[in-house]
């Protein structure tokens, strides 16, 4: 391909206003155009990415028995209305009216759609499961778009519904996307991580987000530095390692702190390092008392505690909260001298403590020498802590670290949730009516794009992996008014294209270094760079990614990208 | 493909509410499915069909060096109303506000986008010429959506747009796109006819439509059953073709004819031929009246009419304006004794009419012996008759036919329309300001599917050309309960699959008429049907199209395909 008969407006200076790296790039190397706040045109090298990643895509979703197919982007407003969402949905809902004054909404995902097809065309478990899917555009009304393609009120999406009789083939099917997705986004050469969603990994396995670490995520994600553990920070867990302690137990006793109250205060004045205190704190659970106990060098996890306490809401208790409930001050709640509707959980970490220091539930007073399995027996142990970096993955393997991360990916066993509200109706093997059972599976295709220029991209502009790249040999005669150059880019791209590599020629008459800096900008992994040397059949190739380059005689030049096409 | 994973709702009636055959079919078939109304679900059948037509169309595009990318839909209304469309388009544009009241579209066609974004990415006739299209899903609010998709509210477009410094580079792109449409629509194996368009057989030729025959179409077709030659009704013209009359010319002579005013009563009166008598009709075009005279048995055509005078507007004159402006009824209309303002222009085939009867200008006398070149000799011709059928193409080649048509496509010579108003300038290479020249291309891509179906489907259902049919073998099992049926099912279809046939297994628990009615309907070229004859390794094909079916044995089969592949 002619690069003279693309549109490629790169850009020499950052463009203002694009804060994150993969936005600016883009934006520089001529891949997208703003169109309006939030909208952008996917110029040809941005849309040649994009075809690679759909094909990828389509590929994984077709060996894994699901069907393409197409709804429109409009939706009437009543399917939403029927399920619920058109109210909880709120702003982000793009909203129209037809010449008839029938309301319709631009779909942002289509559960809807898709029940209501399946309701009116699917009557029996005969016909089941079925997992359809599509690519197509979504909206969203996003208050504030940012990061070019990440957070953008117009953008591809690929959702896959599926629908099955019983909840076995959910799983099968659920367990089959999740392995496509992995599947996909390691052909295109993104790193990732699989997150256990909220309810999953609490209860069942009910819903995994996979998210691409990048500086510009929106989520704290935890991950495994030794394995595939990986979770949203409010959800993520360590290896419980009791620490043992040989130190004698002492009594327990009442110790006058006065104004002690915060684990600072408390550590100094006993003197002891705060993983030898025991912190409680008192939270209003469905508006009941409950103290939480957690060891003073880690952090309660009120996440975690409402799955542990099964609450809908958890707030922390104000001191006028404190001295109704408790008759003390919140730096003096203790686990003592309860009324029997205060619940106590501790973190499993303080169980093991020895002579630990613990608020005595008395304004003015701790203990020393607390015991918990001597002084508490009967205490309520449970996983509440927030982990920290460096902490033990709970698979024992590797350990805990942060990052930032975009999600990219996300599957959700729906049940019925859509079914049942929309009246998706079966007969089952028993001639019995039930809902039909769902789940959606979705990627975010043109996050994609951007989610791997984020994480692949340099000061120098766009890096592509070799599977998504818009071609695969970037051919720059640098001075394409020397016939000798000219006839010679000519001569490879065609030899080149005849092995089946995509080739894109830079046939501008630009200045030689226009012309390398517009080539790494556009990041295509191989560029061959005929230069003076041309006459003696020589020319340069260079690996984007590393900036290594190598001459090589014309005759050999398509073995050299044989091979290095392999190695990238 | 198993079709037990596929969701192809059939249905044995006719849907109520589909007129047309395409409709019906879809529908019946499982290939398509209501939304709302004017909005369809492309079922996984349809959805391959497209895939199919779309990779025909991409393919013809880059081939013509044309540079896929990708708009977004939603267009910020301001484009619209700077291009003065936002009020013209009326009703038919669906528009919509976001969360913070700016206005948008939803695009029905994309000139304006691609426009501006041409006019903020180029500058300089350097980086011209470019043609850049997509294919996307577009919107156009009907007032009465019909005919399932061939007039449906959101569809399937390919759109392109031409962006050059200079007329020539237009040309040769519009000839490019020109061919690559014929290209596509050959290969997809429609029948369709090239017109040129309104502004085009008059003038230059800026404009040819494409159109599909059938049925249902909205528009009268001419076009030679000899030759490319086709027009819309009102464009079409025919080879003037002059009967040479060797009668002697007798003199002119004023008859009185009391009542006489319409053709039948002037032939009645006269016992002569239509052909004899020369019709006088007075219009007003811009409000100046026109004498327009046409051959008794011709018609005249008020489209080419418009084009000769140059008028805006033309209308028949009412007998009240022919009394004022003539002095006589209507019917005594004729090309004598007139004022200056009074033009006349008339048919080419009066000029060589001899002894022609002819109104005299005076209520109640005609003139007989009317030869036009002796009695008005400086009288304009030109063709303005309507052609009918069984006249000779204006090529010389063929009679013309008449039909009816769909419009599939059509291209344009844009000139300066959109560049000019919205401000889209390059420096040409004298370093001049000039607007760029601009040309549009589009192919309604879910048209084009509903076209192929309304003139290849039959009454059993839809019959898909190879090219574009979803599968290319359905192979039927007639009962799949029976384990060498079902076994062989698995081995040829595997067998073809790995000889590049995508093929269509009908692994359903389905009575074996229920399963041939299905087939028919869904429309596969080639049927491969495994019934009693399985043991003995006999199955039976069946050409979809012609119905004819053979038997063969198993091990043949892949050859017998591979030979009606070529022939259907």
């Amino acid at each position: 391909m002619k690069q003279s008969r693309m549109l490629i407006p790169t850009q020499k200076q950052d463009p203002t206003g694009a804060e994150a790296l993969s936005h600016r790039m883009l934006l520089r190397a001529g891949y997208i155009q703003q169109v309006s706040a939030g909208t952008y045109a996917y110029l040809p090298l941005a849309y040649r990415v994009l075809e690679k990643i759909e094909r990828i895509i389509k590929r994984a979703m077709d060996d894994s028995g699901a069907c393409e197919m197409l709804v429109p982007e409009i939706i009437p407003a009543q399917f939403w209305q029927d399920s619920g969402r058109y109210d909880t949905y709120g702003d982000e809902l793009f909203k129209l009216k037809n010449r008839h004054d029938t309301e319709f909404i631009l779909g942002p995902t289509h559960e809807e759609t898709f029940t209501e097809l399946i309701k009116s065309s699917v009557k029996s478990y005969k016909k089941l499961p079925l997992n359809l899917y599509q690519i197509q555009s979504k909206f969203r009304d996003e208050d504030r778009p940012r990061y070019g393609l990440l957070r953008s009120r117009e953008f591809l999406m690929l959702d896959s519904y599926s629908f099955s009789a019983n909840e076995a083939d959910l799983d099968q099917i659920y367990k089959e996307m999740r392995g496509a997705f992995e599947a996909i986004f390691n052909q295109i050469g993104l790193s990732y991580r699989g997150i256990i969603g909220d309810s999953g990994s609490m209860g069942g396995s009910d819903s995994m987000e996979f998210s691409a670490p990048a500086a510009v995520g929106e989520d704290t994600i935890v991950y495994s530095n030794d394995s595939e553990y990986a979770a949203n920070l409010e959800m993520a867990t360590n290896m419980f390692v009791p620490q043992k302690s040989h130190a004698e137990a002492q009594p327990l006793e009442l110790v006058d702190t006065s104004d002690v109250k915060t684990i600072d205060q408390v550590t100094e004045f006993f003197d002891v390092h705060p993983d030898q205190v025991v912190k409680s704190l008192l939270y209003l659970a469905d508006e009941q008392p409950v103290i939480v106990l957690t060891r003073g060098d880690q952090v309660a996890n009120e996440a975690k505690l409402k799955h542990v306490l099964g609450a809908d809401t958890l707030e922390l208790a104000t001191p006028a909260q404190a001295a109704e409930l408790l008759d003390v001050q919140p730096g003096a709640v203790g686990p003592f001298d309860l009324s029997a509707e205060t619940r106590v959980i501790a973190d499993e970490y303080v169980q093991p403590m020895v002579n630990a220091i613990v608020g005595a539930n008395q304004t003015g007073k701790h203990y020393q020498g607390f015991n918990p399995t001597r002084d508490l027996p009967d205490l309520e142990y449970a996983d509440v802590r927030t982990v920290k970096e460096g902490d033990i993955s709970p698979d024992g393997s590797g350990e805990l670290q942060f990052t930032k991360g975009i999600e990219i990916g996300h599957i959700f066993k729906l049940g019925t949730r859509y079914s049942k509200v929309l009246g998706a109706d079966i007969l089952d093997e028993n001639g019995r009516q039930q809902p039909i059972i769902m789940g959606c599976y979705g990627i975010g295709v043109s996050r994609l794009l951007s989610a791997v220029a984020e994480q692949q991209a340099d000061e120098n502009g766009l890096v592509w992996p070799t599977a998504i790249a818009p071609f695969d040999v970037h051919v720059i005669p640098t001075n394409v008014k020397k016939e000798e150059q000219a006839e010679l880019a000519t001569q490879i791209t065609t030899s080149l294209e005849e092995a089946g590599f995509e080739v894109l020629v830079d046939d501008r008459k630009e200045r030689a270094g226009v012309k390398f800096a517009d080539s790494d900008l556009i990041g295509v992994p191989i560029r061959v760079t005929i230069g003076k040397k041309a006459d003696e059949g020589i020319v340069e190739v260079k690996i984007r990614k590393t900036g290594e380059t190598v001459e090589t005689k014309v005759d050999d030049l398509q073995n050299t990208i044989k091979i290095l096409a392999k190695e990238i």
